[in-house]
């Protein structure tokens, strides 16, 4: 049984690492089942042995990095105070950042993929309580802007085109010692609060 | 004479903010000429009028942006020392980002922009003029990550549309104080170089 999964399972590989490379180059709207046969040099029969759908594939895909982020939010949930459910969210976020960094290139932005987590109860919830270990439950606008940068920031540097060159340490390591600095700056809230109350 | 450019500079104005609104629901490649009549209720020739294609509607939004990063990357070029060329480059974009909150939306990663930005000499030139006075010319590894974070994370918090509520004025201190922050994220360089030479 064994020697009959195997092939199975590196055929799989192979379709997720083609559609992977292709919504790369045209996203995910861009992309058919068709362009993944022809780049594997098979028939669409063949890609459907494996998957139904595109849509099962873009699931395959992103599914690695929603077990990651669902794996963070329930030891971020278990931590005992909100400053250090937001410390394992941010430091979590730079490792599943880093390790899937070429599908975050892929993830981050198609707005495919985002109307796909939407439609899924499963993995918007997840989003959501990793939202809410990040924000706290009534975030101030610091808190909220920060978490906007560094979020962005983060997503953003893992799919820089021009940062490809550079290895996943040295990356993981600068990313979380840009979160750390950021995180520093909630101290300005009371500063905001004081500006805002005095009217300047 | 005045009265007789009164109003086809108000007309003008009119089809660039319903170009921009349009642009943000649909991108540049999704929105046409006879969208942005629609619009503003009027034929495709009153358009024609003011501009003679899209590109022209196009480079109308974003020439204010590139005339304030033109400004930002003179006042930057004649600061004596490329710390003081990166701070003034740093906090320029913090207050162009803000300022030009709602075109930096439309603008910011969508590739029909990119491709106009790349096809025209004069615009390319000021963005690669930017990143010289952000990079510094032999920029290492920690520098080039920091700065693409600092790019990303401050479009990306301009543009969330989940901070639309924040006013202009509050997001510009935050986003001066995070990017005060990364940049000392620079003292990490010597901590890389280590790592590296020790081989961990």
């Amino acid at each position: 049984m064994a020697k009959a999964v195997a092939p199975r399972g590196f055929a799989r590989e192979r379709v997720l690492e083609a559609a992977l490379a292709l919504f790369a180059e045209h996203g995910v709207n861009g992309t058919s089942l068709q362009m993944i046969a022809d780049r594997l040099g098979v028939s669409k029969a063949a890609v459907y042995y494996q998957f139904h759908s595109k849509e099962e594939i873009v699931l395959a895909v992103i599914q690695p990095v929603f077990d990651d982020m669902a794996r963070l939010v329930r030891i971020a949930e278990a931590m005992s105070t909100p400053e250090a459910q937001q410390e394992v969210a941010v430091n979590g976020m730079v490792d599943f950042t880093v390790r899937h960094r070429r599908v975050t290139a892929v993830f981050h932005g198609d707005p495919a993929i985002d109307t796909l987590v939407n439609s899924r109860a499963d993995l918007s919830d997840i989003i959501e309580r990793l939202t809410v270990m990040l924000l706290g439950t009534d975030p101030d606008v610091t808190t909220r802007i920060v978490i906007s940068v560094l979020a962005s920031g983060m997503y953003g540097s893992a799919t820089d085109p021009k940062l490809s060159d550079i290895d996943d340490g040295d990356l993981h390591q600068v990313l979380l010692d840009c979160c750390q600095r950021l995180m520093r700056t909630r101290g300005a809230i009371g500063d905001l609060r004081t500006r805002g109350a005095i009217g300047i």
